[in-house]
């Protein structure tokens, strides 16, 4: 693909956490901002700050820092925050539910249009502003709608059926919180978001007393 | 730490969901598995699975495999799932009701049992048959029930402050949704979720065609 551009998923993760905090500088007047301020905000190395806003291609001033407009609208070209993807949820229970009803998803590119569940008693309701569609109108909602992103809020043995339905109707990603490793055709992206590895983490952590991640 | 072991994070990752198939199997009536059963119902590499397998010291037999409520045991022993860690959740909005609100955590060790929120509108409500307190009785409360754990939801502005007071209170570990790095005293564990960079991640591999994650 044309322009292909690799940036290191670390580099990715941290992005968001520096257009935080620079916003945040922004909102309180200042228009420049150094690495090391960054750095110092997030208790993060600042060597590692400047080598991740290097990605953006904005250069900063020696004494200076970097402007800060120039630095957002870097960020916010690599991560797709400028981005509008209708989204649809499947699986309107309680993640789904709470998903939807985050607002900072939509203002990161991120917007869900509608959720599907096989569940009669939700079908016909709307949860925060979404209506909730029978599974069965899948395929015919995201054909008529151009839909291409679709988060994934299913029980793990239903997971695999569904991803096969989204693949054959066009959708190019699954954002996955299932708990399964979905088979997908290539070139389809799937991003897996598993809260209960992260528990498990978090409890041998606990358990062993090791305060690195 | 007396008998603490260490486990790469990856392989604790995997873990639970080797538990939900050998789990699933077990409930189909079969008493032994094998690594290659294991990695052909996730789509994994079997060598992994037996090296993973190998770290809870359950020895499988040529031709037969694992006995499979030997390796239940096993797996559970290591990720924790047999413990009972009674958690505070700090931010009862959409994300932190919908933690609440997921059976699978009390199964996995977690085990909420109250909320705070500086919201007056939410004080004294329950919320998944959790009440929601001040978040001025957050000392008192962990104190007098013996609390070591947090789940925390809240904003980033407020999740330093938030931190030191858990500190001070006896919490020894905190599991993170808010978009801050916590600075925590020494043997202080902070696990890290952070759903807007798994965001950032999906973005930019749907932008780029990158299907590999």
């Amino acid at each position: 693909m044309d322009g292909v551009k690799k940036y290191p998923v670390p580099t990715i993760r941290r992005l968001p956490l520096y257009l935080r905090v620079i916003r945040e500088m922004a909102e309180k007047g200042r228009t420049a901002v150094s690495a090391t301020d960054i750095a110092n905000a997030l208790n993060f190395d600042s060597i590692k700050v400047r080598k991740d806003l290097a990605y953006t291609q904005v250069t900063g001033k020696p004494r200076v820092g970097y402007q800060i407009q120039e630095l957002i609208n870097g960020i916010r070209a690599i991560i797709g925050w400028d981005r509008n993807a209708p989204a649809v949820l499947i699986g309107a229970g309680n993640l789904g539910s709470a998903l939807m009803g985050f607002p900072g998803f939509a203002k990161r590119g991120l917007n869900f249009v509608a959720a599907f569940d096989n569940n009669p008693a939700k079908v016909g309701q709307e949860i925060h502003g979404r209506k909730v569609y029978a599974l069965t109108d899948l395929e015919r909602y995201i054909e008529d709608n151009h839909i291409e992103v679709a988060v994934l809020t299913i029980p793990a043995f239903a997971a695999q059926e569904v991803a096969d339905r989204l693949a054959k109707c066009g959708i190019r990603g699954i954002w996955n919180f299932s708990q399964l490793k979905l088979k997908v055709p290539a070139g389809m992206v799937v991003q897996n978001e598993n809260l209960v590895s992260g528990l498990a983490v978090f409890m041998v952590r606990l358990a062993t007393g090791c305060s690195e991640e």
